[in-house]
């Protein structure tokens, strides 16, 4: 049953397009889930695109837009009248359409809100675009069901119907006081079962999990995922129900967050993919290679200082590729360790309990990689001198890297930024840097040059 | 509400326990969800923890088991007996007692599944082993709502009322002929509003997603994040419906997933986190620091073979830093965009269309960054032959190191070999010695010597 977008299938939708057949298109996309149709405009042109989009009915290219990649989506709103949007956006959750509009120039997002036709809609969708989008008010929707504790379970029942006509997928019945505070939650079994008489407090279940607005989608993500949740109601500042979030918007979160982290690890500036152009792909990856560059630069500038080891023992110049490459590999490795322990909130203990367990772990391996490199080098110098001085050089390497590759992503945390930079380019560089000045400098110090 | 394990409460939970306050913990604990009491399970000492699982009622502690890290509960079950273990079992859904019991040693895997109570639910337990634990089948549970397609809506809600017991969530109705075969869905707002005379097949749903029980788990991943399924069916070779996949289970192979891929391209051997011993982060980075190490001799061993320029242009070796460390950047930044590209299943068209795409790509990085070095280069030696040869050695390293990063995932991919192996220590060891040798061999050539 899997979709599979094939160049026959692609061309055949290309052929109805060009001559215009519009029912046979019609016939052939009704049969395809939004996601799939979203697969096929990414590969088509911006003309085909908004073809098919002006063909279909709104309920079902609605979905189709928020499937589309991002940048397909702004052009294609591009070519859409603002009434033609609102008419898209009217079929959307309110966490959808917030999405869709947020996307939008200044000035068109005023156009577009004034032409929906539910203005209670409008409203909601208003408050969303107010969060940032990386909260919890940014992920929320408006969609939910609630009830009063003070309702009788009968009164409620006819309530609930009604909000459950907006709500796709009901989650969670959520119970709110006088103020709109969450009380609790319903069992909708309990519901059935209940005497009708019974007031809704009666048996509400008080124990719910919830998040405030203002936490970061990590924290969220983290929170579902522990509890296993398939929906999570927001609360205000106050400790009013404002929203729910489902767990397919945090499926999301977490698949972007991964990605995100492990682009920024291999030097690539986020927000990029296999398909985008060369020029685009070229933005995201020069500026690192630009980084690394100029940590090349001061490396030659460095080794220039130790003239007298390029006259006397240009032998120490074999292994600066190795000393630069063990400081950058401890380094990536210690820092993705903490990077991730942050970002899964297990770093418990403070920052000098860590410093001291990687300076252990970085002496254990030191002294098992300097002794071998203390024969390989012995082997090729014949000199064990200098042998000495270039694998106590790596030990020493090893254990600032460590320390430098732990304490930066926890450094950059406390300071509230994303620590993820630090694994990648930026502690490489800094570690090549670093390592090759120990090098030299211990080098000099144990053979005298 | 966030639940935090401070220290305080971890101390409280220690001192309940040596005075064998069961009354106090037990009502400390109760109020408690069971995410929450496995995290202070895993700061415990075995012993303690073995204390609670046997104060704490089966229902709970099961739960609780599933929760807590593979290593304790790998001791915590070594403590109890086949029966107590069974017991456990009993409480849980069938995929999470798979899981369960497939981490037991072989000889007491049979003990304790001769011990379970409920002989159907060991019987679908015993099935589910069978499966590989990263396939569909793997994933599984046995908990579903199944009706015949021949049955009426009336004879029908009995029986759904029955199965229901047993399901904790009510994802999906699913629908099946004589022999099993998936043939659809209901939804329950069709049931409920369709005369009781109809039959099932009259109302069922014939679209619905499914995945096969040999499909990957990265597979059903995709598919359930591409549709935004909160469950998805499983179905066996014949299209027998066997079982159904749940939200959570692939919230936390998206996780997983993530996390090894991005401690694979740092270098460390997946499944260990911050708080392991440093006997167990060892293990999981000395290999790769090695691997790093024999890169580093080769590249010594390369450059000891151009003796000539030792002698004559010491200052070559002033930049073979710079030049490994842009030959790894390079190869890391093309290989996770492969490696990336490959897991959301959206690399289309073959590898020759890629290579030449990163070729393009190379050439205009490269321009860019022999332009920069070929001025800081001339600066620095003052001649402009040599400073023109590093210019073109890092131009030509660095469309090697783009092809290389590129081809190697993509080849590996092909081969059925984990392509993120390809971004990290592999990548960039090879990169650096393939740089070297073009640095050394073009300059040779160029300069002459």
């Amino acid at each position: 049953m899997a979709f599979e977008l094939t160049n026959e299938l692609l061309e055949q939708v290309i052929a109805h397009i060009e001559k215009k057949e519009n029912s046979k298109l019609n016939e052939l996309l009704s049969e395809m889930h939004h996601a799939d149709i979203a697969e096929i405009l990414d590969e088509l042109s911006f003309d085909n695109a908004v073809y098919i989009i002006r063909l279909l009915d709104s309920e079902t290219t609605s979905e189709v837009l928020m499937d589309v990649d991002e940048d397909v989506r702004e052009k294609v709103l591009q070519q859409l009248s603002a009434k033609e949007i609102a008419e898209e956006i009217d079929e959307l959750d309110t966490d959808d359409a917030a999405d869709v509009i947020s996307e939008l120039p200044e000035e068109r997002k005023q156009e577009v809100i004034q032409e929906i036709e539910d203005k209670e809609h409008a409203k909601e969708i208003v408050e969303l675009l107010r969060y940032d989008e990386d909260s919890a008010g940014g992920l929320m929707g408006k969609e939910l069901i609630k009830v009063n504790e003070n309702w009788s379970i009968l009164g409620c029942i006819n309530k609930m119907r009604e909000q459950a006509e907006e709500v796709t997928r009901v989650h969670s019945i959520y119970v709110v006081d006088d103020d709109g505070k969450l009380k609790g939650r319903l069992s909708l079994k309990d519901v059935l079962m209940a005497s009708t008489t019974c007031k809704i407090a009666d048996i509400a279940i008080p124990r719910v999990d919830f998040v405030e607005v203002n936490d970061s989608a990590e924290d969220v993500a983290n929170t579902m995922r522990k509890y296993d949740l398939e929906a999570i109601p927001v609360v205000d500042e106050l400790g009013i129900l404002v929203g729910r979030i489902t767990i397919d918007d945090i499926v999301d979160v977490i698949k972007e967050e991964a990605d995100k982290d492990y682009q920024m690890a291999a030097g690539i500036t986020q927000d990029v993919d296999s398909d985008d152009s060369i020029w685009e792909l070229t933005k995201a990856r020069l500026p690192w290679l630009l980084l690394g560059l100029l940590g090349g630069f001061s490396s030659a500038s460095i080794m220039g200082l130790f003239d007298g080891a390029l006259t006397n023992y240009p032998m120490l110049f074999l292994f600066t590729p190795l000393i630069a490459a063990m400081a950058g590999n401890v380094g990536v490795q210690s820092s993705a360790i903490i990077v991730q322990g942050l970002a899964n909130d297990d770093i418990k203990g403070g920052v000098t309990k860590r410093l001291i367990k990687e300076l252990f772990l970085a002496m254990l391996n030191g002294l098992v990689l300097a002794t071998l490199l203390f024969l390989f080098s012995l082997f090729k110098t014949e000199n064990s001198v200098m042998a000495l001085a270039i694998s106590i050089s790596l030990f020493a390497v090893i254990i600032v890297a460590g320390l430098v590759g732990t304490f930066i992503p926890l450094f950059l945390d406390k300071r509230g930024i994303d620590p993820a930079i630090a694994t990648g380019p930026f502690i490489t560089t800094s570690n090549d840097i670093f390592g090759i000045l120990i090098y030299f400098w211990l080098s000099k110090t144990i053979i005298g040059f």
